[in-house]
């Protein structure tokens, strides 16, 4: 199923509009790239919609929080929706300010994300309204692990039933759920956490998945979340001598760039509850 | 004579002022550093004529525009335009939304740019004020191709004629043209295309050849454009095994670095018409 | 000294927030990743302080300068020392316009960092408020070098003792006084100059390495910067056949993620005065 998945992004060329924070705004255009797809980035209140009518999907990333893009992703959000198009939003750092929390839920109630892509601090945050992130990584508290998967599993799918979306929540073990379902995915590998923006770049390929699946949108976003965790395997056992994180962020941008349909069948590691 | 173009940029060490897009502000700082130029990025209101006074050339690329930003570029052009600097302006998106569209058009008439660097999308939105770009990217219908060469070739000669600048747009074959004489260039390499930002590093380059060369124009801007092609070759020629658009992105960077002018006489492949 | 500096980087993960330039965010973003501590970036005044509140250490950084951005900087600055936490300002371009070196004056006075991380440009434009900086990059004639030496940390130490800060000023050698005694650094490579932000990479090092370090200020600025420079060098041994600028800067993060305490301890190279 996901090798058809990856095809249906390489062929179809999905341009996905981003707006998006200062740090990982880069890797996103290319990663958009190498999966087959293509960015444009624009975030002034002055096109914002207008872009988006143009595009494929919409991505509203919360990181470096700039109060006067907030009204640009409410636009684009609204001409979205009217459009059909996907939509997801990164709350990056939702519980590390009120204003970065209060947003993204704002977000979450008006712009109808189709999915919510995040680590699960930040989905506690939204769930419970509060809390504190460490930075933009999960608390350690918050990591799921086997010992704590079932409730955690549990938590995402009643997160993704009562706020209405696709919930695609990266840890240690992924949890992507439409509120009924929940794939658990075991792909990835930690080195990705010592690169920053391996889950902007998810939440990016995340969109792209869904414009080129617009019938499978959860199968869609677990496929997405199992594509840069193999790219992420993939990269780490190219790593030899004295390479560290540097290169390693160079070879996950390899991976995506020539991940097969057919390496992405195979390398797929998740189980469906 | 390219030999002699990119020895005067590695010799004068030009300082280029540059008001940016958040995508790839990056990858141009880089690129001014490899070729032996240096990078300022100001873009307040506030400071941007001042600082361009202290430099040696003046970028204005409209990736993700800010209206805030506008200003900035104007007074920055101004100064620069009194100053004798060259301008150049990177139209990015031009088309995608009316916004961008417009802001390029009054940067072509206000900012009095020495030359236009953009792929054909774009200048085709100049041209006629209007149309859709699909994304950053030039439509697949305004690809210049040996079928297209002889209309495209004339159509850029005579935009460069009409706007008063060195147009130099860049696709599968690049068309500069100071409204005279048009140099048609072979060099580059698709992979190029998967890559963010290539198009807004030439920009950057093509303001350090101008800065070195002032009494060359024409010939500084397609100096510029083989020699980013070039790199991009060379890049290509340099990929194995599992390397991809990661890899491509850093062998680039190294090309432009490392680049003599004896390889650039050499490896320049283009015709005058 | 200095392996127990970085193992405490290493071991006590310190959250460090950074409002800085658009231009090497990512670089910095990773290299905190790589040293062992977490990035984040806030900066709009909506949220800066709270997001402050809930880090270790603060790095205030003036590249691309943002008017919008200075009151974010105050008040984070202002939550930074009610709370204790070592504060570097990194003041980039103070000097290109009267704006900038306003600005690095202010946040001087009313920010009370522990550190100043700059070149011997920006520190002379804060020592005579005025003054001309060549873009983001050192004057030559302001290049510390054994000729001038015995003058340049005479200079750094008056500053820091006159403004009350550990001076970090970097270049061909580096000084670091805390107005009684002085590191002189002689780690580096030359090509460090040939990647933007590796400056910005120092600044929040530096902080870092403060958060990590509490009790020993200016060992642990000396310390951040004798663990970029040995890395510089590491990066550079590594370089062969047609390896240039953009390989290097992936070497250079490489060897951040990878130095260990005991490789710092042997290959700083540094003399106290």
């Amino acid at each position: 199923m996901f090798a058809e998945l990856l095809q249906n992004v390489r062929t179809s060329h999905p341009l996905v509009h981003s707006i998006t924070n200062r740090v990982t705004i880069n890797d996103c255009a290319n990663v958009l790239l190498a999966c087959g797809a293509s960015p444009i980035m624009a975030d002034d209140p002055g096109e914002a919609a207008d872009v988006t009518a143009g595009c494929d999907a919409l991505t509203l990333n919360l990181g470096t929080l700039d109060q006067r893009r907030i009204p640009a992703m409410l636009a684009a959000g609204r001409r979205a929706n009217e459009l059909g198009h996907p939509v997801v939003l990164d709350p990056v750092g939702a519980g590390a300010s009120p204003l970065r929390t209060e947003t993204a839920l704002r977000l979450l109630r008006e712009g109808k994300p189709t999915a919510v892509r995040g680590n699960m601090s930040e989905i506690r945050a939204l769930a419970r309204a509060g809390g504190g992130a460490h930075g933009v990584d999960a608390d350690r508290a918050d990591r799921v692990t086997e010992e704590t998967l079932d409730r955690a599993a549990e938590f995402v799918r009643q997160f993704a039933a009562r706020a209405g979306v696709i919930a695609s929540v990266t840890g240690p073990i992924d949890l992507v759920s439409d509120g009924v379902r929940v794939f658990c995915i075991r792909n990835g590998h930690p080195m990705m956490g010592l690169v920053t923006g391996t889950g902007c770049q998810l939440s990016v390929l995340t969109a792209a998945f869904l414009a080129a699946n617009p019938d499978r949108p959860l199968e869609a976003a677990a496929g997405a979340v199992c594509a840069l965790g193999l790219c992420g395997e993939l990269a780490h056992g190219r790593l030899t001598g004295p390479e560290g994180s540097g290169t390693y962020r160079v070879y996950l941008m390899d991976a995506v760039s020539r991940l097969t349909p057919e390496q992405l069948e195979k390398g797929a590691n998740y189980e469906v509850r």
